[in-house]
Order: C-alpha cells, then structure tokens, then sequence
C-alpha cells in the first residue's frame, strides 16, 4: 500500500508538541495510538516538522502506511472519530511511495501572533502573546526583512539540537498589524526549514526592535555573530502557528 | 457622579449569562464584585442586553455609577486587573447622567456562527454550531431575508420570558459562507431589541431550510403563526456573539 499523506490543525495547549516523548499526550502518539487502532497493529507517523509543546497547527503534514485498503475519507473519518476535538484531520490523500514529509518539503511557514493592546480578546488570549505598550511596528518590519535570503541561524537556535548545519534559507520574513484589528500583529516567515526556536527568537528580538531597544540595522550583525546570547527572549510558545507545508 | 459607560467583551463558556443569579457566576456578577472592591461599596451594573448561559460578547455595554472621582482608564484597568481573563473591558467613557444601555440602544447586532463541514476546525470548535452535510446557504439567505421589518416574533421567544410585547424591528438578517473560510457560515441580524432565545431559535430554523426542511417562503407563515411549536429547534448558546449595541 502506498503511503498516506494527511493535513492537520491542533491547538497546542496541553500537548508536549508533535513529537512522541516518554511522559505526557503528543500529536504523533495521539495519531500513533489512533492508527493503531483502525490498523490493529503498531503504525508509525512521520511529520513534517516538529512543533514544540504549546505550539498550534493550521496546517500540520504527516504520512503513514497502512497495509489495510482503506479510502482516504475513511481515514480521515475514523481517525477523527478517535482523535481529541483539539486535533483534527482535514484532509488526507494518497502519496507517492517515497513520500517524506520533512524531506519532500518545499517551503513551511509559520506565523507568530503578538497582542499590542492594553486588554486582550477573551477570543485570542490562548493565541497570542501579550505585549502592552507602544511598538515601533515600522521598524519591526525592516529588521523582519533582514532575515530574509540564506543565512547561518546558529544564534537563534534554541539549546539541545543537534543538527548538521545552521544554515536555512528565508523566503519571506514580514511583519505587520492584522486586517481583523489594530493590536494584533502577525509575523510571518517561510523558509526551507526552521531550527529549534528560531521563529521565537526571532519574534522575540524583533519585539525588542519594537520597543526601540535595538535597531533594525542591528540584525545583521546580530545574525552574522552566530552568538546565542546576543538574541532577544524565546517568545511564548502558544503565539505560534504552523501555517502551511508546501511541496 | 456621571454614570460610566463600559465596553466589554467575554467568552460565554462557563458563566451562567450576563444576569446575576442565586448560582453561578454571571459577568453582571462578576463586574459588580470588582466594582463593590473598587468602590468600597455596592455598586449596581445594568446592561444593554441579557446574553444567556454560554453566549459570548464583543460588544456588550454596561452601565454604573461610582462615588469616587475615577478616570475612565483608570476603570478599564482596575476592572481588568479584578476580572477573570474571559472577560476583558475594552473601552470606559463618561456617558448622560440619564444613560439607561438597554433603552437607550438604538440597535443591537447579534452573530450566530455555523460550522458547515466535515472536521470543525480546533480553533472554532468553542465557537461554532457544528452542522455537517450539505446546506442550501441560498434557500437559508433568503429565508433570513423575511425576517427583516416589524414583526410579531412571537413564536421565536424562548419560555419563561415575561415581556410587555413580543413585536420586534429587525433592520437586517442575512446570512452567507464567512470570508474566512467556506466551511463558516456567519448569521447575522441587526434590530430594535430581541426576545428571549430568538436570534438562535431563528438560527435553528434556518439551518432546517437549508437542510431542504423547510421552504423559505414558510418563513412568512411561521412568523405570523405565533406558533413557538412550530419552529425550528433552538441552536446552542455556543455559536453565538453580542457583536455590538448602536445608540
């Protein structure tokens, strides 16, 4: 049987993020667990990108093999009906037999929500990282571009990865206040790949750029440093979207 | 003292409804406790309208008045910072000194949200009336239209209610596929006032036209009825939002 490839959204709050760990409910055991079950046998789940705990998912993709012929909506039907409501399959599509979810990627974008108001909606507050107080959001914009091309992230990697290189390509890095209101503002960047952290810690310098506690200009020497404790703070977890995997 | 005018919005999940009751805790309840520690007193808050058990706010406004010279801010803040998360005050300004919420709105704007797919998304699901299968958004569309004008929408009001007359203006009542997404369906309805459990008894009935149920033309009939055994089912409290109040 040729592998599935499935598009899922989850709200990452109680969750230890997509991976399996060995305490607490992840989104990879959650779907593991519920394979398990329509399969009757052990069933492995790979995804596109490891999302940390707290982190959401609007456009989560993951693959796995069944050796069961079953229809794709029947997937999506069965998995759902044993999956929490905070994680839902939206689709899922037959894939080609070689098939990587991470490997195949093309382009993945995040977007970083932050709340620039004195009170936060009811309706975002699980969403969005509260940050009161004037933001320069011009400037927050011209530094959001500096990421943008090929460039070694070693600075703003979190600690305990162990990856083989640090350099990533940023397609667009952009920053601005939202169409649906005035306090909140969206960051979004795509790019070929992500290190641990790296949105956050973008997010979180890009707030101090904001605050006028750095310039815009500064990024460049900030990146080309490749010094971790040069950047701004990691950005709270639940402001992060996974947006969308591209192939 | 000139009366206060307050702006709130809040998440309806858990609350009894605005109104104070014997049990539970009611968002009238609860800013008139916070009041009572800012004031050192009692203080009274009416409303502009009653949400029930589980309806959520953007727009509700609210009235009191405080002995103490306080600077409108000043009581957004206060407030905030005695009020749970769910509820946040957005806006506090000085208003007349015979500023009555409920008799003095010119209009009130309710929206009742429909989820009409397969996996509602998780960011929705607190929100959302989940209604799957296929829904004739057109027949619905021109349904709601004849709710618009005077009528007697007796047979839209929920029991216990003990009103002086059951004829309400409804200025506009529409309803189509969200911008957001097609599987959203956003109901809106504008008016001089609504009885008890209308705007979601209207919304139950025209989910059974859109199921093919009922014909919209029916619509007429049913009004003119007065019937309250003839409608359509009332939809939870859940899909709906107070989005503002006009004066």
């Amino acid at each position: 049987m040729p592998p599935f490839r499935i598009t899922l959204a989850y709200d990452g709050a109680g969750f230890v993020g997509w991976q399996r760990q060995a305490a607490g409910v992840s989104i990879q055991g959650l779907l593991e667990d519920a394979l398990g079950e329509i399969e009757g046998g052990a069933v492995s789940v790979v995804g596109a990108g490891r999302t940390d705990a707290g982190v959401h998912a609007l456009g989560q993709v993951a693959a796995f093999t069944l050796t069961r012929d079953i229809e794709a909506d029947v997937v999506v039907r069965a998995l759902n009906a044993h999956l929490p409501e905070t994680v839902r399959v939206l689709a899922a599509e037959i894939a080609a037999a070689d098939f990587h979810p991470q490997f195949a990627a093309r382009s993945k974008t995040y977007r970083y929500r932050i709340w620039n108001g004195h009170a936060v909606s009811p309706f975002e507050r699980a969403y969005v990282w509260h940050v009161p107080g004037p933001l320069d959001v011009e400037a927050m914009a011209a530094a959001a571009r500096l990421f943008e091309g090929a460039h070694d992230f070693k600075a703003f990697q979190g600690s305990g990865s162990d990856v083989k290189t640090t350099v990533r390509t940023v397609h667009e890095s952009a920053i601005g206040r939202s169409v649906i209101g005035d306090s909140l503002i969206h960051y979004e960047i795509s790019g070929d790949g992500f290190l641990r952290h790296m949105v956050r810690t973008i997010a979180g310098t890009l707030v101090e750029v904001g605050r006028g506690r750095r310039s815009a200009e500064s990024m460049r020497e900030l990146i080309a440093s490749g010094d971790r404790s040069a950047v701004g703070q990691t950005a709270p977890p639940h402001g992060l979207f996974l947006v969308r995997v591209e192939y």
